[in-house]
């Protein structure tokens, strides 16, 4: 590249971007790791972005109606802290950029939603970032709809990688987003050609321009060291009625003697090849050292949308009260004072109707009491509507010509699903839930690990939860999937027993701010145990008894979601036997460990023999509970899988691999009798 | 669908594809499950491709160099088993077709490779056949480069639904296929346009077609139910020199009243309906009745390729009784008779010079002795080659210039990385081996599972392994992922304290004919511990007594990978206090399992207080090791993590999570004093 023709045909423009690459080149180089060549092959479109294009307000990094930029190559974290330093971000000092990568800095490895606001989702997982702006762009259109033009009417602009086109969710994602005519979606790629490995096409000759405009995409092709032309791809991307993919040809790691090689996606950390890039930029200053110019002209474009945002607050304060109400509360993930009377009443009617339904239909008859409350919620499933039961009729279907509909076709999607969540979880102002079998965990799972750590409240609304849904057989039938989620930290998984049990799970998943939620349901019908009304919420505290022993309490049966069913038959069956026998349900475990000694031991005290039951494997967080959390406080056994399953009917299932009645007594038996 | 005409055009045709139909009908009625529509819309297609195409021999299921038939579009099983069944497949027989999803048929609902010879893989969750069959072509290519065209040379053909190409997993599979021109891979797209929640369009408008050009397909599009056009388009995609897309244009459900809907996808049960469907087709037999004549024509398809095969074993006769053993031996998945040697040398030679390597790095060190000896292993990375370590020089890239290759770039493709390696080691004569980092297990999982419940011994090497991989953050540092691989049935997770056990475990994964392993591996570089040589792989029994007490033992401490030094390092504290303590090396939890109770007790007796060293969750099956598998065994406690990771260097995480031999010492004093 010849860096001279490209300084002095935009001076101001290549001084700015050039800020960044210096930075991301001192910060990398001071940590000694980290990635240096993408920020430096982005700085210039993310620097025409910034200064022509993104409207935000850096010192109100929050300010709801702000476009959102997400940096899906979160590797390049650099440019993203560089440039929320350089706009005046109140977080990100020049301190936190000093100590990138270093322990207790906002400035981590790779990006992390939770540690400074501007940062607005946690990237680094290729392809995430994509997929969660599809989220972004569907909760603006759906808000916008809402709330009107006048308040909500911005863009999703992501920076995405060659590794990000590369993971397969991003498929989904640009499929999602093409059918959806997401046109306020924008896709900057940096096209450098170039991986860890090598040159990309060791891996990969897809022509991504073609692939985007397949799925319905305004595809545009532009130099992206060029301001000129990426200023006017952007105008034009932004009057598009289609989402808009930019390809950007780069040189990663410009300027750089690692440029256009893999050894420039990683941390340049040479000092002598540092200050040769440098000077070659004609940025004659010490390290981190920014001239006060190039800083005010940078705070300059950070705070050129302070009087947009001022507008936005006097058109959001010509909302009806009720309206800002709404919007406000939506935003701070409340749940309306309406919903916990609502789901009493529910409650109570349940106790007293004892229907028996599968938990997915009790699920299904808590949204039609919590979607005409809550009007942020948005539910969706991956092609499995009718047997997710996540449809309400209230809700619509989100399609371009019904912005106002709630409800999503993700299609066969689990993992753009997931990811779509949580980015409408982060846009603010939606609180999202979708469905999938349970089994899919898998496919999903790398989003759902990241709504964990990033802290944000989605739903997953997982059926079909073991051998108990039958013929399907063992691909379909969670075993580990359970233990999958218990094992994820920040993660609460309810596998509520009945009807009753499901309304206060749901409750309690609605409630949470900072956490996600797993439902565990059934496919098969399941009878009411909860045939006492109690106005408060049980599942709150993670595991409750269900059943008392008379007489001497020699047994203590723990049992989740189906199978609390067995563990009262057990129960009756050892009774009459005179062995006095407890039945503990327990829909939360997380919840349950989250209680006072005095509670979890009034629960389980110790001396009784225990048996947990769950259709599961023993791994999923058990032993614990059923040995004490220091050990020595019980004889236990436990009645659940230890293989995969099979394919017959749901009842045969359950008798082959031993989760019965009688296998429980016997368990008991045998750990009273040795 | 004016059946009458396809009917009288090409009546010997209809009457075999309808032959298949009728049986799907029939099956699915009768088990009241599973998915009529499929079979039926595709039964065209799949008549043509086993009456003209296919090379296989149905009294000879897994003849080597047969054609490869995957069912990527799983739910669709009835028409696997009606053309197992029709051609005379050995072990799918009429019974088996009756007992279609009840308990014990080799018919499950969703094929399942294990249950019979002829079901190339496990299919149902969507996505994965398609992807496995991208393995299936490289093993192809590269035994064909290993043996020559006369024993090997045959192609692999795939059905796949809408549903498959709208998991992510697809492009990944396409994106490597296109790339790595894989000729022999042809897709037969059943384009009905029909998913689960509606018409495929409310949720993607994908152009399929156009999709698959831009990665380097050729691409065909044909009338799914001409019998001419499917035969014309199977010639085509034969000749080319790149992978085949034939777009099938079919009607699912083709002459039920379902047809060209939703609910065609699924269970067809009503009986009128199915009569004037059988009607229509003017199929006038029973339930389950196929007329002698056409079950003989069937049957003639079935034995069309018994000739190939013998002329085949002539052939391979011709091979080198060596090269025979060889591609026998591979065959069997069995392991040389001098790697054993090899390995014990190299462990001599470890304990000896006690290098201080990261487990990665030991890895390389014995896939430098492994990859000589086994010429069936083929590795690779997904764009993480250079700190995987997974590749050695002698392997050569497989790319289409270099079909000797065993390395393979699978680019940013973690999950259809692993499915490949599926397919490799189910095409059999390739064992598979793929790095990524530990973290994106979660990218990998879906295929990962399919491993497990396919008894198939895929290696998934998982390096940066906790956090230990220090600044790159939470985003890539393993805390459940542990647990996740512990959790899943037949799967053998290894986590070696050092070279030694680092060998051990390799020795093992590659002696599994049946079951995968995940090898957990450190960025970080640990100490030799094992450096008494030991002849024995000790790795087998998956746990051991590394270091013992000195005088009474009060104390057991058990540890994991790179937390073995740490256990090393508080027992030398505690015995400076006169604490006895034991040191057990646990690389392996499934193997520890699996001894006899004796040994179990050998290692781990009842008495002293027990703490778990690991620097990821408890979860991940400690509590069986530390409270006793029926509890009352042994005070204890785990030291490990409880929450997500964080950017810093790795010492500092190390201090900061208290995962250190001063904690530990604590957490001892703690137990035994109270």
């Amino acid at each position: 590249m010849d860096l001279t023709a490209l300084r002095t045909a935009n001076p101001d423009h290549w001084t700015k971007a050039t800020a960044i690459r210096a930075l991301t080149l001192d910060a990398v180089a001071t940590a000694n790791s980290g990635h240096s060549g993408m920020p430096m092959g982005m700085a210039d479109v993310a620097t025409v972005l910034f200064e022509k294009h993104l409207k935000f307000d850096a010192a109100n990094p929050t300010w709801p109606d702000r476009d959102r930029f997400i940096l899906s190559a979160g590797h390049g974290s650099m440019l993203l802290y560089s440039l929320l330093y350089l706009t005046g971000n109140p977080e990100i000092t020049l301190d936190e950029i000093r100590n990138f990568r270093q322990m207790g800095a906002k400035t981590a490895g790779h990006p992390e939603n939770f540690l400074a606001k501007g940062i607005e989702t946690t990237t680094g997982p290729l392809g995430q970032g994509i997929a969660n702006a599809v989220g972004f762009a569907i909760a603006e259109e759906i808000q916008r709809a809402q709330y009107g033009k006048k308040v909500v009417d911005h863009y999703t602009y992501v920076i995405a990688g060659d590794g990000c086109l590369m993971e397969g969710v991003s498929q989904e994602a640009i499929g999602l987003a093409g059918r959806l005519e997401l046109s306020k979606l924008i896709v900057l790629w940096d096209n450098n050609n170039i991986t860890i490995d090598g040159t990309v096409d060791i891996a990969d000759r897809t022509d991504q321009v073609r692939r985007f405009a397949a799925s319905g995409w305004h595809v545009i092709e532009i130099d992206g060291h060029d301001p000129a032309a990426i200023d006017a791809a952007l105008v034009q991307a932004k009057g598009s009625n289609k989402p808009t993919m930019i390809a950007c040809k780069t040189h990663i790691a410009l300027g750089h003697a690692a440029q256009d090689t893999s050894k420039g996606h990683g941390a340049l950390t040479d000092q002598g090849q540092l200050l040769a890039a440098k000077a070659a930029y004609g940025w004659a200053h010490g390290p981190f050292e920014v001239p006060a110019e190039v800083k005010s002209a940078w705070e300059a474009i950070g705070s050129r949308g302070a009087a947009d945002r001022l507008a936005w607050e006097g058109r959001f304060a010509q909302l009806s009260e009720r309206k800002q109400a709404e919007f406000n509360r939506a935003y701070a993930f409340e749940v309306p004072g309406k919903l916990a009377g609502a789901l009493r009443a529910f409650k109570k009617q349940i106790s007293e109707q004892q229907p028996k339904w599968a938990t997915r239909k009790s699920s299904e008859e808590v949204l039609k009491i919590v979607n005409p409350i809550m009007t942020e919620t948005v539910g969706g499933s991956a092609d499995l509507t009718g047997s997710n039961n996540t449809k309400t009729d209230d809700l619509g279907i989100f399609l371009p010509e019904n912005r106002k509909g709630r409800y999503i076709h993700y299609g066969i999607r689990e993992h753009g699903m997931a990811a779509a969540m949580n980015g409408m979880a982060l846009h603010g102002g939606i609180r999202p839930y979708g469905g999938t079998f349970m089994c899919f965990t898998d496919y999903a799972r790398p989003s759902m690990r990241l709504a964990a750590l990033m802290q944000i409240p989605s739903v997953f609304v997982m059926t079909h939860d073991s051998i108990g849904l039958g013929e399907d057989g063992p691909t379909h039938q969670p075993v580990e999937h359970l233990a999958i989620s218990r094992a994820t930290p920040n993660t609460y998984v309810f596998r509520p027993a009945d009807t009753v049990e499901t309304a206060e799970a749901w409750e309690l998943a609605l409630t949470f701010t900072q956490s996600p939620s797993v439902l565990s349901l059934t496919r098969q019908n399941l009878p009411t145990v909860r045939v006492e009304n109690k106005a408060r919420n049980l599942t709150a505290q993670g595991a409750y008894v269900l059943a008392e022993a008379t007489g001497k309490r020699q047994v203590i049966l723990i049992a989740t979601g189906s199978e609390v069913e067995i563990a009262l038959e057990a129960r009756a069956q050892l009774e009459a036997e005179g062995i006095g026998t407890r039945v503990v349900s327990m829909p939360c475990m997380e919840l349950f460990a989250e209680q006072d000694e005095s509670y979890r031991r009034k629960v389980l005290p110790a001396g009784p023999v225990r048996v947990g039951i769950e259709a599961a494997v023993r791994d999923g967080g058990w032993d614990r509970w059923l040995l004490g959390e220091r050990g020595r406080e019980a004889k236990a056994g436990f009645i659940g899988m230890t293989r995969f399953g099979a394919s017959a009917p749901a009842e045969e299932l359950y008798e082959k691999f031993g989760i019965t009645a009688a296998a429980t007594v016997a368990k008991v038996k045998e750990l009273l009798g040795s």
